[in-house]
């Protein structure tokens, strides 16, 4: 059906394609300009720049959720929390400053832009993150949906964090419930009636991870933000780039009853949809329960669990012990949930 | 005629208008996050931030310009130059990395894309300036005209230099023709047949700036790019930030007599068009002829010329002295020329 000579949704929706479109378009000859440290060939949550005995840690990400508001968030708190988090997953979790490029459809409601203005000036403080610099270009009615927001940022960190560090053994660590970000936003898009109360889960979750690398140290061996694809999507870029494969148990997964009603009316696994206020950490087994208990003491981490295993078999794949059985978590190939960040 | 309650195309397009929506939308409340260096108060080219005896150089800017290709290059050149010269201007010639965040609308050819592409990557070697991370997102039909591109900056310097350093005495330098970039755009678009050869002068000036400053050291006491709003415009902030006046000898100001032409047929001072391979450099009076002469050495500085003097006087004016009389050189309100970069 999708035409290779052009550009399709499944592109800029996480897993496969995306990775292909990147890996195919954007990153050829990046092997001319090597970076001390880790840059685009890593296809890492961001790159990371060796700076003396600390690492310079880059990220961006460009915001085109729709709608743009949606119960538990807007689409100025993603822009902020989203960069926030690239830069945490890689232990980068105090924010040197974040960059601001704003691009507007001319006749765009000013009062909206003050509202969403406003959400990211409280995002940035709970985060502790300032916006540095900006920038503000405007194309003509009809030439953009509204707007799009581009936030990129800089951290420092002296205890770099990838996400190919898992060993035969590591256990597997989803920070709280998950889905709920992108099952609020498929609910408001399509007016969904739900019972209970599903709310995206956007949040910058600095403080969190600093709790968790604090209490675990060296033995987080990797994090990744499960936010397009979902945790499906991060534990098979964690296993393929790991060399190991990765068995999770259904039952320790955690959801809220919100998210399972509507991932059910929907019809979509929450294992696929996005978060944005969640990590996936790696960590050794003999500090899981520890690290856990940091996150459980944190407010944004009180729903945290251990999901999982790596194996030295199976590499590459993500399998789901369902209690009956197991089987294949496949790979995404990218159409599921376009806009949803 | 304008609705204040709505973004117009002025608020993209440079000068006195877009500041305003930056400073009232963006700014509020910016100093409740202060930065140990200079952020977004300082509307300067980017951000600085110390780091040790260095200063950590961000900077970020989005991509719009329609046609995406024009004589002289095409969006991903632009992309590139646009950010390394951003950074060029505060004193970081050398780059430590480049993020890139791509909008891309669905159905978009992947052959343009490549071009794209590719353009980017021949501007990254000939500014040694790697792209370490990037972020693909992909909008409906209809819902983006083709293709945006963000793209922000980390350098490092010693050396910072700001807009806002001109004394009384200082001269300005352009170091070469103006307003190619933007006429080249302009031309393209309304597909205006031109005797000779016009072409924007995108370009990476990171190794000019570095001449100018191994020339000039501390006596180059200011710089800025005149892209949107040109080198008025450019020359509007530096005598406002610096607290002086500006007086321009227009016999000296270098332009191609392609630039002459069209700027004639479309009614516009090259003054205000925007460059992308240009800056306006301030420098104490004694160090001026010797960082000219190190500019008119580089490939990319041949036409570089002293085009004015800062004065005590008329603080935050530009005067332009014709041979003939004296006139202000306006501020441009903003919408002369959208989606010009």
């Amino acid at each position: 059906m999708s035409d290779p000579t052009r550009v399709g949704m499944k592109h800029g929706a996480g897993g496969r394609a995306m990775r292909g479109l990147i890996e195919s378009v954007f990153l050829r000859g990046a092997a001319e300009l090597p970076v001390d440290g880790f840059g685009l060939e890593a296809l890492d949550d961001g790159a990371a720049i060796r700076l003396g005995d600390r690492w310079l840690v880059l990220t961006t990400d460009s915001h085109v959720v729709k709608p743009r508001f949606f119960p538990g968030g807007d689409i100025g708190r993603l822009a902020i929390a989203g960069t926030v988090n690239d830069l945490a997953m890689m232990g980068a979790t105090q924010v040197l400053g974040l960059t601001c490029g704003v691009v507007i459809e001319d006749g765009f409601a000013r009062e909206e832009l003050e509202r969403i203005q406003a959400s990211m000036h409280q995002t940035c403080l709970e985060a502790k993150a300032p916006i540095v610099t900006g920038d503000t270009k405007v194309m003509g009615r009809g030439e953009l949906d509204g707007l799009i927001i581009n936030t990129s940022g800089a951290g420092l960190t002296a205890q770099l964090v990838r996400d190919n560090g898992l060993r035969p053994g590591d256990r597997l660590i989803v920070t709280g419930n998950i889905g709920d970000h992108g099952l609020a936003v498929l609910a408001a898009r399509s007016a969904l009636e739900l019972e209970g109360e599903l709310r995206s889960d956007v949040a910058p979750i600095g403080t969190l991870v600093a709790a968790a690398l604090a209490a675990g140290g060296p033995s987080i061996v990797a994090m990744k933000d499960p936010t397009r694809g979902g945790v499906a999507a991060s534990l098979h870029e964690m296993a393929t780039k790991s060399g190991v494969g990765i068995v999770i148990q259904e039952s320790a997964i955690p959801t809220s009853a919100a998210a399972r009603a509507a991932a059910e009316i929907l019809g979509i696994d929450p294992l696929y949809v996005a978060n944005e206020g969640k990590a996936v950490i790696g960590v050794a087994p003999e500090a899981a329960e520890r690290v856990l208990a940091a996150l459980q003491g944190h407010p944004l981490g009180r729903d945290a669990a251990i999901i999982g295993t790596a194996t030295a078999d199976q590499v590459g794949r993500v399998i789901l012990d369902t209690g009956l059985g197991r089987r294949l978590v496949g790979e995404l190939e990218g159409e599921l949930l376009p806009r949803i960040c």
